[in-house]
């Protein structure tokens, strides 16, 4: 980067809001993917402002932006794969306002997914999207991506809660898209065309999403099941029942076991399968609800069922869940977490397939999944290190995916695309479908500045 | 049009799929608002192939196609405002399959709203956007403008329920986005973005939506206040409650009254408004959200509140709101509803402004509303072959648009756009969101051959 463009950058957002220090340029050139690449320069802008003026110089220059928020995205979306400018967005951390009675909120991208959550619920609201990063992941991030979390099966993923947003285009001009309060449906849907565009169309700098009341009530179910696809009926038939549970997450033995091992929860090691169930309304509805779940995950041979009696009990269940990931990531030097979903009435078959994949191709998986939307995340770990392995743990992931869109699914539940599945988009986007995107890219994004090297 | 191309079209759909005598140009020259234009040739194609090859012909000789269905709409979107080929989706109205495992269903665009409930409920489930128009508007309409509904205040719009689309675009090429019964996540989002386009952008041949379980009971409710404002403050205070009803509907009192000389139904005459409700949930729910809904109505001076003690009473209850439109419409020989949307803490400024404009331009205005909503459909009243009374209706609506916008609201809360509306888009859609309107337009119908003379 010429040093007089590097100085226009760093005049725009003040010396302590830009780096090129090699540690810098190494700290913000990964992401929760295996891919890294390093930046020329990172940028903390404050302001819509300093990222429309940051985005007319890289218009101006043809400099490859790629904007960020803490990084927890899993498919490589943030990896700035052909250097230029590394746009993070945490400064902008401040929630403008909650509205309860409009139930809604304006947030700036940088604040944090749980920092909201608390703010709404401190006002008797929820924000039903948290993903597993929730604790660190921002609202940018997850605009970005389209995030979903465990209570997708019943409450929907980011999309669904988007009201309006701000976003820089490429060129600098600021757009301004929805109406305050209000479900947008005048003109074309820019708010939903950006959100899940992961960074290649515009840069949100503000969010406004819906909120809702918080449900009066939950409870927490835990049932064992010693055949793991026994365990996949078992979510078929709650959903065919007319039970939205607010979660339902799937653990298969792998993943039991790592858990136990790291947090000594008590989780029986001898069964194949977990299903962990919330159900949340009004207080009244909850035994009937529990005693139909209790009755349909019998008759499909769960072997145990547990009902929460309190919230320490509930905490005690969900705590399996919660360390899943991490308890998995420590026992080999690297892991994967893929996306692919499939019909709730395939789940069974899908986590038999991923199995006799592992099997066949000698890869540790292990399968977490967000059941009740058949979205799986097989868990795979290896040793980047160790070539022949990385070669099939990649044919393991490729035939994961294929077999996901067989049996009629999808790449990614909630992950996005990225650098990791961009080689597999045109399996489930066509000719017509890449040509459109291409299109859409090529309208706001003429000169190809926003996060290249993606997935358009 | 000349003579082989005609020939050519009627080859494709076959001579019972194609008409230019002048009586049926004159059937299709409009839609539920008081545009009027005729088109060359009327074509029902019966296939996404069919449709394809029209496209290709269309974009081939630079014609303007018009697509619509049951022509409800009721802003013009449907009126091929630049003649060339209507075309009419209702031979295409199968619905192809619901799957009450994955709760979806995938329909025809030709499929009436209410067929698709009917087929819905037979399986215990729901399809929840619901139009006035239900018993008549295709599926096709209800995606082209992303219709709501009553229901929307609780289960949102059309767009919330929509998981894949076939689309034919502009130069025929067919275009298949979202996969099976999924929540669409990878790349773009072209689902949401055809979603409320209103025919500019693709002409959508196939609609996979989501299904929802039947909530297992409903409970109707009605208060009468003798204060309309009282009544806008009541809606604001049970959403700040944290219920939200399945419907909240608000009605003026001279809605009432032409319903009640239109139908005797026993209604109020000397009350200001009413609000007539549903909740809906697991039976053991409703007895306390009734109580609670019922203590916030009186403390909102409800001078009557009315909670419906079976399925008879409650459609008693909503026969008020399903003849409104009808028994309006009778009283003047036109009547035009229009959709301006305003935070719901709004509401009750919102309707005092409505009734100050109806009385400075001495124009009939009845407000109905999707209260929960804040979407004001206020009706008026006139008669076309009166210019003054025009001139002033014009006034009068571009008075409500504007209060409607300084109040944080927005031009349509589900109506849409089309000819009614265009002029007044730019007062919410700034220059740059106009400039990526008008790029993505660009981006997929170059010829600008697909509903031309629209609000792009």
């Amino acid at each position: 980067m010429h040093a007089s463009i590097r100085r226009e950058l760093i005049d725009i957002v003040g010396t302590d809001g830009a780096t090129d220090r090699i540690e810098d340029l190494v700290a913000y050139s990964y992401d929760a993917s295996p891919q890294e690449h390093l930046a020329d320069i990172i940028l903390f802008p404050a302001s819509t402002k300093q990222v429309s003026a940051i985005m007319k110089v890289a218009d101006r220059e043809v400099i490859p932006v790629t904007a960020r928020g803490s990084g927890t995205n899993l498919a490589g979306e943030t990896v700035p794969l052909r250097g230029g400018i590394v746009m993070v967005l945490t400064r902008m951390d401040r929630i403008l306002s909650i509205d309860p009675e409009n139930l809604t909120a304006t947030v700036e991208p940088g604040v944090i997914n749980y920092d909201l959550q608390l703010a709404a619920a401190q006002v008797g609201l929820m924000y039903p999207p948290d993903p597993a990063s929730w604790m660190v992941a921002t609202m940018g991030g997850t605009v970005g991506t389209n995030a979903g979390g465990p209570r997708t099966v019943k409450y929907g993923v980011t999309r669904d809660y988007l009201l309006g947003l701000t976003v820089v285009l490429a060129d600098g001009r600021v757009l301004k898209i929805g109406r305050g309060p209000l479900r947008h449906v005048a003109g074309y849907d820019l708010v939903h065309l950006i959100c899940g565009s992961e960074g290649t169309l515009g840069i949100v700098t503000e969010i406004t999403v819906r909120l809702i009341p918080r449900p009066a009530a939950t409870r927490t179910l835990r049932a064992d099941f010693d055949d793991l696809e026994d365990c996949g009926r078992a979510v078929a038939a709650i959903i065919r029942e007319g039970i939205i549970p607010s979660a339902l997450e799937l653990m298969d033995q792998s993943i039991i076991g790592a858990v136990e091992r790291a947090n000594r929860l008590g989780l029986p090691l001898d069964v194949e399968g977990i299903l962990l169930m919330e159900v949340d309304g009004d207080p009244e509805s909850l035994d009937p609800i529990t005693e139909r779940i209790s009755t349909v995950l019998s008759a499909n041979r769960a072997t145990k069922v547990i009902v929460a009696r309190d919230a320490a009990e509930a905490e005690h269940i969900w705590k399996a869940r919660r360390g899943a990931f991490s308890a998995m990531a420590c026992l080999r030097p690297n892991a994967i977490t893929e996306d692919a979903t499939v019909p709730v009435t395939q789940l069974a078959t899908m986590i038999r397939k991923v199995n006799e994949i592992a099997e066949r191709h000698n890869v540790q998986i292990g399968v977490l999944a967000h059941a009740g939307d058949g979205n799986l995340h097989p868990l795979i770990l290896f040793d980047q290190r160790d070539r022949d392995e990385v070669r099939r743990v990649e044919a393991a992931s490729a035939e994961i995916f294929r077999e996901a869109l067989t049996l009629g699914g999808t790449l990614s539940g909630e992950h996005g695309i990225g650098i990791e599945k961009a080689q597999y988009l045109s399996l489930e986007f066509d000719e017509v479908a890449m040509g459109v995107t291409r299109a859409i890219k090529q309208a706001l994004d003429p000169k190809g500045i926003l996060n290249p090297g993606k997935f358009v």
